[in-house]
């Protein structure tokens, strides 16, 4: 009666969401002060108050009827011109408006670039620890297979050698996500020169492209002062699929885009390829409103102070009790080793404590749990004699 | 390299587009003020103070990290309940927030919709004239096959010995859209009785209910005090999909809602099936600023006095020329016959006066053009003289 997919998808929650819900109904019994939620990657720190002063400036001096008309569907010509512009100052290149198309948020840029590029028997390659929904739209929106490669757990940068085991000439292109969610770790540019490499040559080898696509919603949240390599200076072959979701605090507002380089081989056929899944997926246009705002506040990021305070005290807090856990230089997650292999027994126990942690598995990194600290402060300080409760009952 | 369908339908503008577009190049050349661009549904009504003073009252009072934080995928629980509680008002139902799903606009809730339904095999059938991205969705989204039943020209509500002919056990779903985009036309109590009697027998029959998607953006534009039937009285399986781009002049904030009535066959599960096609298709929540922007102005609508005007000038002018056209009852559309067969060539012809009509091919309705009459009243006064030449060729 209805299909048997969406059924299933929407039947079974995300692990997350499950947790946080859960969070909220044990709230109802025991006060929000005495729950510990590391759920959800929900940004706490508000919108920079360019944002407001933006939104309140466009509402006073655009007329209602053209500040809220449809937008073409790429998305309004100033605003992917501002896009560009600001890529351009920040890394060096030579984007122009004709490269961007603007989308709703960053679930809408990988569903499109995915419906895009996906044909019969594709194959595209993700590295755990991944976003799970990743395998939600490589399955069931693009219909294809998704191939996984291993974590390497002492450092979550990339197991080549199985990396280059995965590919086949089936592969339509490879998900890198980075600063990750949900490791917070940043390629090295180490780690994106050799992944170039192999791509270029078994591009060759097989006689076709295979593409990257480079998944950057955490693009400006790194960490002591480390510089990202931008992705389509090393592999001309990359879809960016950015969204301002996390760097302006506002991911209900639901506003991004996809880059497509001119660089990119067939490049037209890629953007109109875009369009279309745009199109197919019922995408109209990005929020128009939204896409006035960010092109104001496009390079602008909120306080960030907060979550660099948050990232030393749970991670100094955690290591001191013995946790193993990889530094993260971005996003807003630390990953650290559950204490028992069995992660989700783990953050069942966790949960005695009224602290809501998620386990790896749906990650593809079992053994593991993601912690967001994209949270209070105070919460992380009243959390720590907590986990170190949790900590003992392993000792 | 890159999906077949998608590439097409990217490179495929859709022709509503290329006329607009057209029109922006010759007003470069000739200037805005000579050309008769009557190809866009873009409400051309302010929205009403409402809309601003909320939306300047929300970023005041409710703090950014609370305003742009996401809502759970379905929606803000408060904006569901109000949601339900105008229809509830305004058409005597008994609707809950659970019966509310909030999407990105009408696209989203067709696109999300068809996606819920669709199995292998599934038809869906649509009536001439029909808004031509049905026709899109339902083969490159739902993967289905679009049965057309052929317009009845002389009032187009449904012709039911072809509908009845087009009814086949693949049938998974009806769309019927009332007021209608392109012809204006408001489905009669007695049309909507009839089609749930069909369908209501038919079901039985197959052994497996035929859902109706009734496709609503121009419920609240109707005209001479017409009172719409509300679909889902009539016949419990129905979808209501609307979307507040054209009752509120906002169709660049993509913001609407899919209701499904508890009443529905397996409701639940056909909720559930609703939520998977969102996530799938990449669509995270509504964007939360507008919900809550429309939770406060749900039922409100634009001025409508100027299209009612703009409705009676074009409507007798051109009756008075000669043009046969069914008087329109509701949206912004008139759908009058060309005065030559071939469509296409007829509104070429209108272009060598700058006068920009839809061929009535898209919609599955040759012999026809689409006439958008969400424009400035005084271009239509001008337009009048132009089209009587036009007129003039014919005689």
């Amino acid at each position: 009666m209805f299909s048997e997919a969406m059924l299933l998808t929407g039947k079974k929650r995300s692990t997350i969401r499950e947790i946080f819900e859960y969070g909220n109904q044990r709230a109802k019994i025991v006060g929000r002060e005495n729950i510990f939620d590391f759920s959800l990657g929900n940004p706490n720190v508000p919108a920079p108050n360019a944002v407001t002063d933006t939104l309140t400036d466009l509402i006073k001096t655009i007329p209602a009827e053209k500040l809220h008309a449809y937008s073409s569907a790429p998305g309004i010509d100033e605003v992917r011109e501002s896009m560009a512009a600001d890529l351009n100052k920040r890394f060096g290149t030579t984007f122009r408006k004709e490269n961007i198309y603007m989308t709703v948020g960053a679930a809408a840029s990988l569903s499109i670039v995915l419906k895009a590029l996906s044909e019969p028997e594709d194959e595209f390659i993700v590295f755990a620890p991944f976003f799970p929904e990743y395998r939600c739209w490589i399955e069931n929106t693009a219909h294809a297979r998704c191939v996984m490669v291993p974590a390497k757990i002492e450092d979550f940068q990339i197991d080549f050698e199985a990396f280059e085991r995965s590919l086949t000439k089936h592969t339509k292109a490879v998900i890198i996500n980075s600063p990750n969610n949900p490791s917070g770790t940043v390629y090295s540019e180490e780690t994106i020169k050799k992944l170039a490499e192999i791509l270029t040559d078994r591009s060759a080898e097989y006689g076709h492209p295979i593409f990257l696509i480079s998944d950057e919603p955490y693009r400006e949240i790194v960490y002591d002062g480390y510089k990202l390599p931008f992705v389509t200076k090393y592999y001309k072959n990359t879809f960016v699929c950015y969204s301002y979701s996390k760097s302006l605090s506002m991911p209900g507002e639901r506003i991004g885009y996809v880059l497509v380089p001119d660089e990119m081989d067939c490049a037209g056929d890629a953007f109109a390829a875009v369009c279309g899944a745009g199109r197919v997926l019922g995408y109209v246009c990005a929020p128009a409103l939204f896409q006035r705002v960010v092109a104001k506040c496009t390079g602008l990021t909120s306080d960030l102070s907060v979550y660099e305070k948050n990232r030393k005290l749970l991670y100094e807090g955690l290591t001191e009790m013995g946790f193993k856990c990889v530094k993260p230089m971005g996003a807003f997650y630390l990953f650290p080793q559950t204490l028992e292999p069995d992660e989700i027994a783990f953050c069942e126990r966790a949960k005695k404590y009224d602290l809501l942690l998620v386990p790896g598995g749906d990650f593809g990194c079992p053994g593991h749990m993601r912690i967001s600290y994209c949270v209070k402060t105070e919460m992380i300080e009243r959390s720590l004699p907590v986990f170190e409760k949790l900590a003992k009952e392993y000792k």
